[in-house]
């Protein structure tokens, strides 16, 4: 059974699920077109397309929270990545917490459950 | 904090995460248009928008097998939704394993890592 990806339901976009790999928690979800596919292979560390600036990006290019790929999944009908990842520096999100899903629907509001892990002005604005 | 998903990034539609809520394996990822967000708040049985079938979409409403919603996170963008649910069935996939993500990489081919839990031809075709 080969690997042949359906990038053709959201031009040229797969959405990506990424777990931690120790705890299954889900960290976040981006987007692949097939050169991330291809560089996250090649190399190992996740590679998102990111949609608002229009071009590659390894998560933790900036902040150097990489995430080393640990295991890959793919959905029954092949549009859908799911990764397992060893979150390096323990944050996924841009905001400092763990994971990009820290806030909980409590009735017809938001409730924060996540700790912040890192202050997000001193790892993007150095 | 209210609630204020951003609907706009992919034509009216959000990625959702579903997630067992008891072992946190990511069971499927579908689509919600704002109809379905709030017919999964009333409800609370998980609501997708199926893209092929251009419709609201009840998980379980053929099969039987819904799934029960125990909780709800938004992620830092508002843009995607993670459901845990208690998959009626225990199965999510409709080609009959507990997660639709039962394929793992290796290498240049997939593998298949789950065991089917039923036979889509029993539930599907009665």
């Amino acid at each position: 059974m080969t690997i042949q990806l359906d990038f053709s339901k959201l031009n040229g976009l797969l959405p990506v699920v990424t777990q931690d790999s120790e705890t299954n928690e889900v960290l976040m979800v981006g987007f692949m077109n097939e050169a991330a596919w291809n560089h996250t292979l090649k190399t190992g560390n996740a590679t998102y397309y990111s949609r608002s600036r229009q071009k590659l990006w390894t998560k933790g290019e900036t902040s150097g929270h990489l995430q080393v790929v640990k295991e890959i999944r793919i959905d029954c009908d092949n549009d859908t990545v799911l990764l397992k990842v060893a979150q390096q520096g323990g944050a996924a999100c841009h905001e400092g917490y763990k994971s990009c899903f820290y806030r909980r629907v409590e009735k017809d509001r938001l409730e924060i459950v996540g700790t912040p892990l890192f202050d997000p002005k001193e790892v993007y604005n150095k």
